[in-house]
């Protein structure tokens, strides 16, 4: 029975995903545990009286209860009896619950590698594969955020794989663009976020680390960089230009970027980054508007209204 | 003889181009016209004593005088007896003393009508061809700006060609852009810029209209589609796509547009129209800037300094 | 009876205006429909459970239910038998439920087209008129805005009218002034927000069209400017100058100019503009606060807190 | 002879005011005083050289010289024996030499005395009758600015005139207004510039005091008023609301105001003053306008370029 | 019994401090009043039905009442009839109730004075004697701010003797700082905050007077230092110093400075308010931080999370 | 003989330090090289003719020439075949003609030294040792910066010593404050100034390098902390809380931190930085101002005007 199906007055027992859990006291004293429950279907709130211990998030489990109407808003009463982690016996897939990347992730790394075994630069290839060969593991099914664009099982593949496209892309176009240096910028633009964000056991992203809020994942990723250039000996014109590139990304001071981009391939790579954000988020907005109207307004475009055109 | 070749104390015989030509007068009330003049070598600013009218910017002029020396700077003391517009005898040809675009505009005008009579939308290619047809004697050859990015013969559609090469390469890596609605806005996004600048007798632009300054070129330009839409029936909300595409591709209020970009299609032509213009502007100054050094700062570019890696 | 009588646990038999109506699912995938109703006493919200047919923004209904108090909030519980939009039997009348400028529109109007009568200018006057000729039945009671300043019936006219008035006085003081085109630019400067902004069935705005979000009533003003003064051979200069005035009159590019005024009548238009506004919202915020008091915290006033002086 | 007449190579003599003088020393030790001499036709730049003592701004010069010219500049190049303050015999005026409000100062004042003559609430009259009293004998010729608008003899008082013109106007369309508060406000919005600012022995604004560059005319203004309200015995509240139309009439923080207007006439005064200040200094600016012609930038209305209607 | 041991269901006598009081009407016209109950556990809101007058803030009362909670939140039902400002055969104190500066006010107050009594210079001993004379009845217990740093009983003694001890910290480090002119500024900087706030009747701040709204701390300070000055004669250019760090100790004008600090003195001034008062909000939350973790966003400090290191 | 003494039409011999020479070529193609020499009496600008080798800057030079002296502004003719570096027999010292901190360096040295020894903590006393060790050589006697506060030999000491003992004064006010993190960043700070910036022979910064202009020293200087911290065995969290301290220092994205302090002793580094740079610049304004009078505005103090009280 999928969430949906909760309703005012009737029982429900079913599946979901642990998005996120609370401990809390109330003011008298009292734990108790705030769960949001989440499947395909949508989502819901719902609190576990004097629980003291936290099914964490990204844990499947299986639940009953009844739905309750307060004020015109739906509730859910759990039964604090009939809630637990699934089973194997139950006989579900995390898979099934899951925002997912469209292309399977090990075709997106495949993609991933074989730009760089094209390179004709060795030191960018040698570079950019030795922090693949520690990353990998790791970033085959990494999210690009918690809640903006690209919170997805892959979603920093997805998003590295299409600007990767659109970086080949453009190389065709501009002829003075170097290929290598470019990929390379695109590819490892965001490795610091693997540092800054904490997955949930289910792989999505549940906040960030002490790292992340203290040094934020673009110094991480240029460190990461610089470390990996000094160790295999790339030349330091070349490391340098890569942590530019990632220091430079963002575009702007207010964005997180201590200087602007210097040189073209770092600004392609900015622009190449704030388009297939702005993009992804478009589609997602779109997806849920009608023909001839405007979506909600979209708080990761600065709270615009997208207009889908009529068909 | 080239400008480059003025020295201090030596005489000069030779050709250049009218950039600018103003008519003063001294504190004492004698009148004189204040000349820029260039060639591809370089320019030299000199005054034209007790002259009362001026060669007007874009006459190509024959002139003779003096290399003078003030204060470390060269100066040019110009003969005001041997100061004169080219006549057939002397031999030399306008188009040796401008920036032209790099490919012949001819091909680029035939390679956006190309792009306009293969799109299978008939209102799109209706309308593009009509707004063609009004301005393509002008568009040929219009520079897209006075001083800035592509100010050169043709330099309009030297933007406008890369921008539509850059805009098919993302259509095939972004599957839900509409080509035709692309292709459209990035071909018309800057016509208000023919009515915004005026320009020289030699066609590069010499300053604003009274309608640029009071209006703009955003305005003229959706107002252009405006009218073009209603006269030839182009259905009403193919129109207003087209005009929103025009009023947002700046990006934002500070740079002219009212407001951001509401669908897909008007946030790719905001950004290839910025990544064309910074890349443009990237080139020129970094085939001033030898390898491993820095540019002078680049007021088109925030005054950013820019970096040409070591080779 | 009046909404403000509406009681927890007491019945109620009463009518209102429908100033909002939204369909809405709850989880449970069942339909109702979520009701803003209003009065001159006040409004309240309700939800019509099981609808799933919305009776339209605009309507005067009749409806019955009864009071209820959740958590110290007022709340009325519907009776979904008795929701009817009202009939010529119910003898109400719409005018008493609707927000009204306090001059008669006609007044206001005949005021306006006196002023264009008066202009010695014969283009200003011709276009003015034909303006005012396209639009006069929809700008007699056409708001000026939808939560805003002005938004009441008649209100637009009532915006002009004030601002017209300001605008004679002005020129008796500052002498350098051209009149015809000031009253002109006073009267034509928000004529977009008719094509902007949608009417419910009682003539208030309920929200903005596509063009209105697309191309905003700053550009469609003078669009319409544009158009009527080439059908009827306005000369050019002077369509240019109303349509500087139309761009120009929200001052700066934050709010929407995309240039500054650029003549005197153009800065006066923007300041009077302003003004007004300010005006209507302090006087509407302070005829609901004591003297010696402040007024809560003004949204369109950037938050101010407004003082009305003890007295 | 005007010094308009100066010429490259031609003796000249005659008289101008000292607009400023600053004694310096070159590179090698030896002293001499830099003038700035200005009368109705102009101005122009001349050392004094091995001078020590400065004749002070303010001062009428009779002098003598020969014009020159460098690199297209017109120079003048002072005789030191010929350069003396006027004299009795020399029969010259002041006045022929400063530029001075439109209208007599005395008349000026009369009108804002007479203003508050009539003003019914005896609370207010004798406040900014006891302001007027103190400082009425400064105020009479007290310019408004040092170089922007109103820089003039009388030019507080011109500013002050017309503001209070506009502010009676406005008060018969606005009728909540409260005319006697309202007036009193721009009588005395501006007096701390009389604290503020530095007079040359012509009258003309020569720079800051150190209140006021500590102060600012605001704190001053408003302090001035505090003062004098205790002094009276006016009722605190009216003192209050005259002290925080002074703090407002800036409009913004960033402009010297630390809060924005909180009640009407407070709005209506600070936008009268921006009003009044930017209508003067477009009128300066397209007086020097050709018709059909746009201006230089206006340093004073943000680097601006006005348009003067072709006429 | 605290607050906190208020539980869902359970009757509960206590005794409390009205935080704040508000009379409202409920929609149906009914009259109540909106309590915020404190003591040193926590806070609970609750309504007194169909009462007509309020408790005032800054009271000590008794009440009774039954917890309740809807939706997982806990509410309070007051008795009506059990609910009572305190009585003297109720035995408690005030004190017991109320945030209060960790050191005793009286031994804050003895450092400041002994401060000023140290100084050298009599103008600046003579003016800050005068004001504290003025003011230290008021001063000793008065807080600092509302909500912010320094919300407590004697914070703004608090606060000035932090910084006081900073200052002659700094004083040892800086040789050419005036230490006179420091500690005068210091201890005056936040003078005008008394007239700024109101306090209940408990000494806590609960709200703006109108001066406060309308003229702001910093011209209230900065005027009674003036009129001081005026009185006992301190020579003008003394007291122009202290208004002077008094009008810039916020910074800039976005914080309400109208200029930034002009000497040494003043900068410092600025730069220890500004540290002292976050370092406060920082230690407050942190102490309801987890070693290793971070707080809740900060509104005092724009909403930062702060870090509190594992130990 | 000092610069001071060059004087128009006198010849002139003397020795001056090159503070910087740029080789550039005229309008003509002649080669020329720019000259700005200083010694402590002030600096003068002068051309090389014809030469085609820059004697670089930082090296003390003998040279003869002419003062010259063109609308009022002083030059120098340099004699081409009297200008030379420096040798021994010239008997003149470096010393003598660069500006340098007020302490010896190596007594500067030896106080941050004892207090890294004095560290209870014993990894950051070895992590800073190490990172002191690796650059002490260097870091004796660079300065601070290129032109703005510090830009003296011994500069980045002078000022990591003055903050040093401003942190140790406020860790006697604020007991929670850890002396030995925020001494710790106080002296790594500024650590990737040394690879951002350039010194010329002399030791003074003469430009940015490519790492500095790509990355910057605050990216630079947490890297280091980094790579020191991993090969020592620093605990990370350690290491990190110094990063963060390092990236956070400017206070804000504007002025190059990506993110806010999120600790106290970061907050008090960013507080100390900012305020010992502006109390430098406003010492080094104030020296040169008579007593009541202002200063010129300073580039460094966002272009203020400093008041030197009347003593």
């Amino acid at each position: 029975m999928p969430l949906s199906d909760i309703a005012p007055g009737a029982d429900f027992v079913g599946f979901a995903l642990v998005k996120s859990a609370e401990s809390k006291t109330t003011a008298s004293g009292k734990p108790f545990v705030a769960y949001l429950l989440q499947d395909r279907s949508g989502s819901i709130r719902t609190n576990h009286w004097d629980a003291t211990e936290a099914i964490p998030a990204g844990t499947l489990v299986k639940f009953a209860g009844k739905g309750e109407e307060y004020n015109g808003a739906l509730q859910f009463r759990l039964d604090p009896h009939r809630f637990r982690p699934v089973e194997p016996r139950d006989n579900v897939a995390l898979a099934d619950f899951l925002p997912t990347a469209p292309e399977p992730v090990e075709d997106m790394m495949a993609e991933v590698r074989a730009t760089v075994e094209a390179m004709s630069d060795p030191d960018y290839r040698a570079l950019v594969t030795a922090l693949l060969d520690d990353a990998s593991g790791t970033m085959l099914r990494f999210p690009a955020a918690q809640a903006m664009h690209h919170a997805e099982i892959g979603g920093l593949l997805h998003h590295v794989t299409s600007m990767l496209r659109a970086a080949k892309a453009l190389c065709g176009v501009y002829a003075d663009l170097r290929p290598d240096l470019l990929f390379a910028g695109v590819i490892l633009h965001d490795f610091g976020k693997m540092e800054e964000m904490e997955r949930d056991s289910a792989g999505l992203v549940c906040g960030y680390t002490a790292p992340g809020k203290l040094l934020g994942h673009i110094h991480l990723g240029a460190l990461r960089i610089a470390k990996a250039a000094e160790r295999i000996g790339t030349p330091p014109e070349k490391s340098m230009l890569l942590q530019h590139m990632v220091l430079a990304h963002h575009g702007c001071p207010e964005w997180g970027s201590p200087m602007p981009a210097r040189f073209p391939e770092a600004e392609v790579l900015a622009s190449l980054d704030l388009l297939d954000a702005r993009l992804f988020e478009m589609r997602a907005a779109l997806e849920h508007t009608a023909p001839g109207g405007f979506s909600e307004r979209v708080a990761a475009l600065d709270r615009r209204e997208l207009y889908r055109a009529g068909e």
